[in-house]
């Protein structure tokens, strides 16, 4: 039996899970967490795997998402993500050498199918709403171990956005007391913690800084009809368009203060149609909108930093941006006071640091401990997040 | 903080909450739970209350379980049926003259939007899934309460149909050493508990028996435009047409040996079209119908108490149905052997028993108990239900 107390005294297995919005697999990532003097446990990473998601699923999914699908769908694919994240426990478990019945808990985010932070009325009710599909309790039985998922309605039931939660493990993972850091995640977008040297935890700021690899990702697929720049090598080849770049930094999101938050919705096929428009000629190389682009998402990450944080911070970054060089090095020129590393120096994989941050929002709540920042996420106060399934 | 054993070592006050697929309300029904010298706690209701649905949410919920509606309804539904939910506990809490915080927990069924227990395939996996919504996790926040909920998925993850789950609680409640009785609820559909003298909970069964108010409702509708037969008072002044009564009888569900379940996908508006031609002719009274279908519920429900319980048996009716003389006089004179009596005369009000019964497995879960019967739902073991959100 679990008690907050008897939960924190001692080391804890655990393994997080993290299925994101572009539905390219499961994260399964199985740590150690050792209590420690301070507040914050020590980390050991024991093993961290990704498992696709099956085809058939991977197409419900993408017909919920797209509203295609209706609740038959939906009550299907929330009992099949339980089945798909068992065997992602299997697998990571299998990879680190370690019996299931060694975990003691379960981090699980879920499958976003849909996030409404801005209120709707509805019967004179205002309600914002976020749903994340793989039943908890369906976990918990194929898997033995129990369960902690749906981290996000309880912020957002005390008037938060939701998101971002990664905000809380990048201030206890990664600010420091005499320096500047900044935690940045490039994923689809690019989004930034700032940790100013000795901040208090009331006063962490994270929000969007536009896209991340959103807009490289559509120019690869529409000039190369691929879906990633692997490694960075056609923006390599490619030089920089200065009317197109001139034409992206007009972007208003960009040097809007925050809080914010963006996604696919603004940063789509159309935008970025539009803003070839006049600024590239089918005759010049397809490589260069694809390094435009590239510097422009550079530039929109950097311009947030120099806006809203300290440009000679640590910038510790993660996500798969970090895997485009010339996004990096990109990043790097914009910010020549900064010292740029990915969060692998820091002893967490930049891969897997959202199922890890995930694990530990689990590991936050099995100690009865909130895990929201309501400096970032709006909350009128931080709040133990999700639901617990015991087997 | 709860651990079973603290959990179960005091008296608890919980609050049952049921909302059912007619759409008509949530039923909120606030008792005290006293530990007792035996497994089976004391129960003694304080207050019930039940209030309607909003119509927006209403019309929403519809078209969602109709398929007319997408995700993102679900996800506003999820979180409207919260508010609601915490509305349901608060008229509960008021008509008991308790403040909230002395509720000690929150059993939600949920508002089921599908359910299908027959598995389905998808990538090769066999998938059968139910889904409830009204986010426990929101519920929690919103009233402070800790909330149990999600009881069905736990039950199908281990093969079984997550329904009913009434039986345990019948079982706990009803059941005699020295007495056969029969736990009877008539809804929208009708459905039996068996409970032979002394019989243990690995031999309990409990299946559907037919049509419960469903027929009744819609003969109602189509001759008299109303949505009840409120008291019985339509079939009151009908005769029984015995070609009707005849042909209804013909029905293979009725004497299909358990466990079976069925729906309002057997009984439909066609079903009853079907049955009344060459049966009813328009110049016969519009009553006469309407009266033989009440006769023809009673006669399935005392048929399956003949055929696979004890005619001789204490039969305890719950639900709407009972608020029918006109059926319970006519399953009165098809089991003339029997004692009918409502769940009232053993101290749990028929409106109030499903909202009870969920909180009672809301106590058993918060106790470390099982809540389903593997004999009933077909499960390969017994498991704790639900899933648990604290505030």
């Amino acid at each position: 039996m679990i008690t907050p107390d008897s939960w924190l005294a001692e080391p804890r297995i655990i393994c997080g899970l993290m299925s994101g919005t572009s539905l390219d697999g499961v994260d399964a990532a199985l740590f150690r967490c050792t209590p420690s003097a301070g507040a914050v446990p020590s980390l050991e990473l024991l093993a961290f795997c990704t498992i696709p998601l099956p085809d058939e699923l991977f197409e419900l999914t993408r017909g919920i998402i797209n509203r295609t699908e209706n609740v038959d769908a939906l009550s299907l694919a929330h009992t099949a993500f339980s089945s798909v994240f068992a065997d992602a426990v299997r697998a990571v478990c299998d990879q680190a050498g370690l019996p299931m019945q060694a975990v003691d808990a379960i981090g699980s985010h879920g499958q976003t199918v849909w996030h409404q932070p801005v209120a709707q009325e509805i019967d004179s009710l205002r309600v914002a709403s976020t749903l994340q599909i793989g039943s908890p309790s369906a976990l918990a039985q194929l898997t033995g171990i129990p369960v902690v998922a749906d981290f996000r309605p309880a912020d957002v039931a005390v008037g938060g956005q939701g998101a971002p939660l990664v905000p809380l493990f990048d201030y206890h993972f990664f600010a420091q007391p005499g320096r500047d850091v900044v935690a940045l995640n490039i994923g689809g977008m690019a989004n930034i913690t700032l940790l100013p040297a000795g901040v208090d935890v009331s006063q962490v700021r994270a929000f969007d800084t536009g896209p991340g690899n959103v807009l490289i990702d559509l120019a690869t697929l529409k000039f190369f009809g691929k879906r990633f720049d692997t490694n960075g090598s056609i923006a390599r080849d490619g030089i920089v368009l200065p009317r197109l770049l001139d034409t992206l930094k007009k972007e208003p999101f960009v040097v809007q203060a925050p809080p914010k938050s963006t996604g696919r919705e603004l940063f789509t096929k159309d935008y970025l149609d539009k803003a070839l428009e006049y600024n590239y000629m089918s005759t010049q190389p397809a490589e260069d909108p694809v390094r435009t682009v590239t510097e422009f998402t550079a530039w929109s990450i950097a311009e947030n930093i120099r806006l809203f944080g300290k440009p000679g911070s640590l910038v510790v970054a993660s996500g798969g941006g970090t895997k485009n060089p010339v996004l990096m090095e990109a990043l790097a020129r914009e910010l020549p006071q900064a010292e740029i590393v990915t969060s692998d120096a820091l002893g967490i994989p930049s891969d897997a640091k959202e199922a890890i941050c995930f694990a530990y929002l689990a590991y936050r709540t099995l100690g009865g401990l909130p895990g929201n920042v309501p400096s970032v996420t709006g909350a009128a106060r931080e709040v133990t997040l999700g639901v617990v399934a015991l087997p």
